[in-house]
């Protein structure tokens, strides 16, 4: 069963629609009723994250053959940065640890489950990386015919990324919006469940990344949440495992949620700036932040009326920020994440500089995929490396030292 | 305190280490006592595994801003490969989601406390690449200054790897195994802390995810574990939390653990299959497998003992089993490894061939590391890539399904 916000709850046979066939709104998944809700996943511990907050996902059962190992990610509160800031309470929640490296695996687990309790023997995903290969690998879990879409011109380590799993690659020619809203169309006829990046059950995965953190914080939100912002799945995911929160009167004040563009391809931070109730498509793409440019997001309205609602806010930050961030992630917390990530910080900095959050609050960084990915994007910097002999290494070394 | 197993306990002040200074045999860590074991692990389910196993720690406390989150990774059950070749209850353990994408960072956790706890500012490493990527991490997290060595020729992905975390970068001409003492004597003359393959600290890091895959099988044994197997300190530490259940006497039998070096780098299997108690240096290396090509491990003597103490074996497989096996990972079960870390699957195949273990018990191969650190080494074979126009998509599609 999906909802959509304006027609309510519309009913789905066979096919996951993404968008209300009446409104064209972006559709969410109704829960399940009856619920025990988070009293008993907070008494349960359940180690499997579907099953433990099984009662907040729209799914009728959990089979745990289809699962990687994700979620339950750590939270770690980075003091050195805290120092550096001059602020208290700063947290990363560090989504590269899941089973292929991002947060897409949370969303992809869910939208898997779905696909097998829906009879689907087929599944898809349109993606510059990130997703392709979340998919790709639980499809292989899953025992599924997985298809993987990508942009003509994606880079060969991305789709060797992927292309490990053993899906169909297909690299497409032509607008990567319209791909998204084509994929939908051959997926209805051909029988193929495209899970993309805003697939209402995908969503439902990141509902659970929110869950962890309220957990992990002694069962209290956080003061404020940055998350890297493309298409909005993800931001709309963590926002929803607050309203259900919110829902259960577990919460009292929302997390003000701040979601982070690349200032080379910002629709949302520029319609969010302006008042806008819709994105107008992004026509000069420039940045390097692949993962998180997406001119046309296919939500964006969504994203921009809960943001609104839940008093949050959405910016933009230059590619060279990002970078900076990357590193002081790395150099003084020991956190490597790609550039994309590193958003998330590299927002935290400009809020701060604009003094819109108050001191005393938790802020909770979301690092979405790890360094390892991207390790190409650091061939521009200077390593600077020392070379010795053996038999010159202890002279060499108090050189150094 | 630390022990050796012919000399009994050995004192060090200030130094940590690794050879006793009478008869040069490996030293291990000595567990502190008293201690209140298994039954309080199993009870307490404390989220973070040094708190959680603590007891079994030879550590007088754990400082959690250390931590990266290591740790508590998936036990998946591989129903796929189970089916293909015939056997029930086959399992990974993916110590690819740790936060470096390695299981180096198991050891590295503990030995930094122990660097913390020993009033240590600098600490260093000796590494081919994930070591030293793990070793830089832990480096930046807890602010020590961290010299990391590696061989001439490391290939450029794995210094940029480590080299993000900013330490001092060291490449050093000449032989590795004299590498390995030299850090030595240079770290006790210029107090750094240099946590090596077979740092007695390092080791007890693994023991951790020993005592997770008996958590993980309901408070049970494996009936056998396939271990990549380099200079050993990774195999030493699985068994000695095993020895520790013994111990305890919370396991009757001991698994039958199965060491698995590349076929062009295999000291300890050629002394294993000879019957040796000690490795010859392996001369002529010929393998792709650099993560686990030690030609002359350290530890080498107590791999050996150790795994005849318990009815062990120790095997070699060639680099096409090592690229099959990772490839059968990928694509029937979603996980994407390193070659090396498919060498436990290889081994299974080939045990399996030679009937030395008995059905219907449980085998765990141990994923060692992620493969997204390794992705130029599928550079050489073929990506089967299907490319469309999106006006030719759905016509494409239809041929492909």
């Amino acid at each position: 069963m999906l909802e959509c916000p304006n027609c309510g709850k519309i009913e789905s046979a066979g096919v996951v629609p993404v968008f209300c066939p009446n409104c064209r709104a972006s559709l969410f998944a109704a829960p399940l009723s009856p619920r025990a809700g988070m009293k008993r996943a907070v008494r349960s511990k359940h180690p499997h994250p579907l099953v433990r907050y099984g009662d907040f996902l729209p799914l009728e059962g959990v089979d745990p053959s289809l699962s990687l190992g994700e979620g339950n990610t750590p939270l770690l509160e980075l003091k050195t940065l805290e120092r550096r800031f001059g602020v208290s309470l700063l947290f990363a929640k560090n989504e590269a640890q899941n089973p292929t490296g991002s947060f897409k695996d949370r969303g992809t687990a869910v939208a898997v489950q779905k696909a097998r309790l829906l009879g689907f023997h087929r599944i898809g995903t349109v993606s510059t990386g990130n997703m392709a290969a979340s998919t790709a690998a639980y499809g292989a879990r899953g025992g599924f015919e997985t298809y993987v879409l990508l942009k003509e011109g994606t880079p060969e380590a991305s789709l060797r990324a992927a292309g490990i799993y053993g899906p169909t690659l297909v690299t497409v020619r032509g607008d990567y919006g319209r791909l998204f809203h084509k994929s939908l169309d051959i997926g209805k006829e051909l029988g193929i469940y495209f899970m993309n990046s805003v697939d209402p059950f995908r969503l439902e995965g990141y509902k659970i990344t929110g869950f962890e953190i309220f957990s992990a914080l002694g069962d209290r939100p956080p003061g404020s949440v940055f998350v890297p912002l493309s298409s909005g799945g993800h931001l709309i995911g963590l926002m929803r495992a607050f309203e259900d929160l919110l829902g259960e009167g577990l919460i009292d004040d929302f997390p003000t949620f701040v979601g982070v563009q690349a200032a080379g391809c910002a629709p949302l931070a520029r319609a969010f700036e302006t008042g806008q109730n819709s994105a107008a498509r992004w026509t000069d793409v420039r940045t390097a932040a692949h993962a998180i440019s997406n001119p046309s997001p296919p939500a964006g309205d969504a994203v921009l009326r809960m943001i609104r609602r839940h008093r949050g806010m959405i910016l933009s930050v230059s590619d060279e920020d990002m970078r900076r961030a990357q590193d002081l992630l790395a150099a003084e917390e020991g956190l490597f994440c790609q550039p994309e990530s590193a958003a998330s910080l590299a927002g935290f900095v400009k809020c701060r500089k604009l003094k819109s959050f108050r001191r005393g609050e938790s802020a909770v960084l979301v690092l979405t995929g790890s360094g390892l990915k991207a390790l190409q994007s650091l061939d521009s910097f200077p390593l600077d490396i020392h070379e010795f002999t053996l038999d010159g290494l202890e002279d060499g070394f108090r050189s150094l030292t």
